[in-house]
């Protein structure tokens, strides 16, 4: 199975962010699952999620479902923010590789942290919170998608059964990246004796929220198998995903 | 709060542990809180569970009762063969520095491994599982106990409800000690947001079960605080036990 992370810069514009997501899809040709960034179509700042903030089925969904059909892969779309009934949630579409909607999952546990001499991000101030745990089959395998700080939650990750590989938009920041993402994602592959995949924007020095980027691939051992730098990359790699199935008989903890 | 782990050398005679023990304990003086490796009192083997299993109240009981009471300390007891109704548990005993019973927990996920190239045990051959979550109060903070293969189960120390520190009396092996014993006194710091402490038998090349031994402390952020080699060696180090809460209040994941 061959997966690429797209670990692309998010700019100002919508229509630049989604230009930009489409040529470097149809650079990692050949994949079978591509996954794009959280909030990968608008800055991460409050003011952006209610500026950008589109129903299921607009304009962002329908180029997302345009890019899967054309790489010919299932697309786990990053996340957007999504207007629904008035409520903006942080919210990733999944496609098959036909361009149809496979999976959607809205964040569970928004974003609400202020770490002295550090981050301060508050997302329920404009967001609200999803409740499903989401998990898809796809031919090769059961693919579990949350958002970023629903990683933190290993009681809720358990409640995705079933799954071979865990898939993971997030955006760390300079703070909590250096101390918790390479665990975190170790950490849930180890678990759940899983595949993880974290996808982040590049770094931009000189943007509101820094993401610590590092795009990374974590094997059902909790080895890294593939990281990006802090620079727009596409980080592609191939798995075996009996792999998980394997260490599940071996290290029989009931996953 | 200072806190010793007692990284002894287990050897066949339970007399000559318990002498090790004692004598190891009296060299931690000053200490709030100590703990000694899983299975301290004897070999890490089935046959040897069974020749060693003792009742609540026996001979190990009471001389750990003894070792608290001299050194005035919170003892974690390691663990031994709890014989109770003709079934043997893994348990810890857990007394406070007036030498009183203050916790006792039954390991609840038996160890059962068959890894490829690597380490078999089937712990579930000679043992019964405990049920039960087990977190004790101190003027230190909550304390909670629970036993090696029980740190992989996040859903179940996230039942340990209102913990500052988790205390893990511990024996990884060559196989999963390098791969996942600091990871996972890691990951549940961070998942929990608690001090984590794991205190395994010293390194014996010739055993039966070789040990991974590298006992360790990890703070509420994730850091490793302290952390032995193979040899036998008494850890001893200093922490401050309300960091814990502030890491809560700066991250609050609801813990």
């Amino acid at each position: 199975m061959k997966i690429s992370l797209i670990q692309m810069n998010v700019v100002e514009s919508k229509e630049a962010n989604l230009r930009r997501a489409a040529e470097l899809i149809s650079s990692a040709a050949g994949s079978d699952l591509i996954m794009l960034p959280e909030m990968f179509c608008c800055p991460y700042a409050p003011a952006s999620f209610v500026e950008n903030a589109e129903p299921e089925g607009g304009r962002v969904f329908r180029a997302l479902s345009e890019m899967a059909k054309s790489a010919g892969a299932y697309l786990i779309g990053g996340s957007m923010p999504e207007l629904s009934e008035g409520r903006i949630y942080n919210t990733c579409f999944v496609f098959d590789p036909e361009g149809r909607l496979a999976a959607k999952h809205r964040k569970a546990h928004l974003f609400d942290v202020d770490i002295a001499g550090g981050q301060r991000f508050m997302e329920s101030e404009t967001l609200s919170a999803g409740k499903e745990a989401t998990v898809f089959s796809t031919p090769f395998g059961n693919i579990g998608v949350c958002i970023c700080f629903d990683v933190r939650f290993p009681e809720f990750i358990h409640e995705m059964k079933g799954m071979d590989l865990l898939a993971v938009p997030a955006a760390f920041n300079m703070t909590t990246g250096p101390l918790h993402w390479e665990l975190l994602f170790r950490a849930r592959a180890v678990d759940e004796q899983v595949f993880t995949l974290g996808c982040a924007p590049a770094r931009d020095e000189n943007g509101g929220y820094v993401s610590y980027a590092n795009s990374i691939a974590v094997d059902p051992w909790g080895r890294v198998i593939a990281r990006a730098g802090a620079e727009e990359t596409v980080l592609s790699f191939g798995i075996d995903v009996s792999e998980a199935k394997r260490v599940r008989r071996q290290i029989p903890t009931g996953r």
